[in-house]
């Protein structure tokens, strides 16, 4: 016991002396588990009967969803709350936090709907850009993309109205679960899917247009961080317009980069510069090497 | 109240809407939740005394595993039967569906002595092939690739037997705790090594042979998938043949794509065409930029 | 009942017949589910009031830190003790494994305020590396890479007092986690960052030094395993000098391999050789291809 009463004195003095790591007396932040468990339910409430584990029959749905929309919303406005006493955003009127954390929330539950009619643009998009997908039930219960891709929609709608550390919160949890790290500022378009997801990393300021088929090990990201905290705000990660189609690998970077609609961008490819509509950009390296520089034939089945 | 009454409302007008991210009233789908504790129990029947929390005497190994098997070959059962009765395999009699998933998952778990054979090669060849590992009890212990492999070769086994939605949602469990996504279809040989699995990605048509030795971040991938779901059942992922190891990242795609037997793949190349066997493969790009193109000797202690 | 009989004698002679992957009779292991508790216990004490659920004021700060640490030493000792039992470093004197166990786990809870003092240089480096965080309580609540390499300092003390299966074991837990794969062995200095962390991964002999930054699917690798097992303890893993910046995606591989102070290496840049202090290493393949050979301005604003 002695031992012990040593080691913690030794720890408690650190923890006075090394303050940043330390987080006491401090305002509640919003907690992890409590954001965890919130996710889980609005997944729930956006996929009906998939992420339950048994069958929700029509006749039962409404009270079902009553049920689960009210402690989530109780739950929910807990965590906002603490996150605008951590944080007031710049923008809210100086009036009782607690208000604010009860409309911010409702409000953003009845995104829902709208957040339900994007999805299923993604979920069409994983089906009909997968031969392997069997069957659209096969890409809602197997697909981490599906996880991925709810789960920032839902954190962006939280980004936009300035809500802090929650938005992360939940997008990280489904970095974990997914390996695919899509930052909840990232404006994607509809009919959007990335197969197999992991190492995939969207940035903040990224835009991505419609029709967007990615794989994993894909990143949109920035140029050079070597400005650090200055460059924040900055547009700093890459645009993506419509019907582009990104093959594992591929490294993107920077906030003026443009890749132009239709485009292929090929696996492992490194690019910093704007890429004109309907390029197709390939490393062939191989095709250098063993095939000699002039063969092309390897690129032309690869186009679209 | 009124509020949730209204967001309610507002979410189950969206599900008669939206129709196509539903699951009310349909067939009961396995349930994810219910396969994760299976696989995690076929695993303990795979490695007795490894995934179990205390070491089990052989006295008492014949009772320990009866009674781990009745109880997973219930419950697999269950699950396997509302598989067959949301997608009836296209070969099955029509027979009762009660009997036929007995049947089937009682053939399944006769399978369990011949895929611990197998497992025994990958086994060996992680000891065998990382000079990290200190024994063979560390690879079982802390290596991803025994979890990651094992569930392969169980999910493939329920592939063969056109079992829908279940051997996906085996290897994605997977993959959400290893970072590698090996598809259940891919046909993979004896002596199968991943170091570090994170990213590596293995499609549904690969073909893998014996002795191939891979790291993280490698993809077996399709060369384009822009035809869709027509291109279901047609063969779009790489063949690899015995011997071959593939470094980090490197990307390689197509159907009719061949890695010759003993060949190498260098880190972060991309391939689209056949390699002949014992070929090295490397992207010198730094070689070009600093040594200059005719010094070869960086890549001599490259090659196996 | 008669068919469980049948499958548990043929999966019970599969245990006796292959024998490598069993776990019957032998010596007690570390148990992964009680490492897995520890390790979250001690990312508590190094974070107090961020881990925990519950704002933990000053006054009771000594309380709380004790009875902790208190619960930490009795499981970890037992850990320990299956450790040492399991294989007895060559260097223990040849007392009581009992007490070695503890002394061992009492020096190790000594060193959490060391610890603790590098953390704070991390967690420094990462949000005055990255524009994305908007504070330093989302770097700790948000960013896998907080744990990553908590978990990975705390495993490579007790890698230093060669103690076997433990720190792999809690590294592993820390890689199905954020996805980063930081062997205990590894060497690595103060003000580290890794962003994204998914697929980076750092091998057991390389050696970083101060106020590196990396971004996610980095490998810092060995050049060749071909040798296996007999390359044990051989340096082959690269070393990377202070100031230096990894892109995503690159692969650095090699025991011999140095990249100077000061360097940038681009984005899925492969690299076998050494690279003098501040060089720029990259890629530019597009460039090659779209922008001609000669232009160069798009490596320009890519240099720190």
């Amino acid at each position: 016991m002695e031992t012990v009463t040593e080691l913690t004195n030794q720890l408690v003095a650190s923890y006075a002396r090394v303050g940043g790591i330390n987080h006491l007396d401090g305002k509640n932040l919003p907690s992890k588990r409590a954001i965890a468990a919130i996710t889980q339910d609005l997944l729930r409430l956006l996929f009906p009967g998939y992420f339950d584990e048994k069958l929700i029959h029509s006749s039962e749905i409404k009270v079902v969803t009553a049920e689960l929309l009210d402690s989530v919303l109780g739950a929910l406005e807990d965590e906002i709350r603490k996150s605008l006493e951590y944080n007031p955003p710049s923008h809210l009127p100086k009036q009782n936090i607690t208000t604010a954390a009860h409309s911010l929330t409702v409000e953003f539950l009845g995104s829902l709907p709208r957040i339900r009619e994007i999805l299923q643009t993604d979920m069409e998009a994983a089906y009909d850009g997968d031969p392997a997908a069997k069957s659209k039930e096969e890409v809602l219960v197997s697909y981490p993309f599906i996880e991925a891709i709810a789960v920032q929609r839902l954190a962006h709608e939280l980004y936009l109205k300035d809500v802090a550390l929650i938005p992360r919160i939940m997008t990280e949890w489904a970095h974990t679960r997914t390996g695919m790290d899509l930052h909840p500022g990232a404006q994607i378009g509809s009919h959007f899917f990335v197969d197999h997801c992991t190492g995939t990393v969207v940035g903040e300021t990224a835009i991505i247009g419609d029709h967007v088929k990615m794989y994993h090990g894909v990143t949109l990201g920035a140029k050079s961080t070597a400005g650090g905290q200055q460059l924040r705000g900055k547009k700093r990660h890459p645009t993506i317009e419509d019907r582009v189609t990104i093959y594992p690998g591929a490294t993107i970077l920077g906030g003026e980069t443009v890749i132009g609609a239709g485009s292929t961008i090929g696996g492992n490819v490194f690019i910093m510069n704007s890429v004109a509509p309907k390029s197709l950009v390939i490393y062939d390296g191989l095709d250098m090497r063993v095939l000699n520089k002039a063969n092309k034939t390897a690129v032309v089945d690869f186009q679209i």
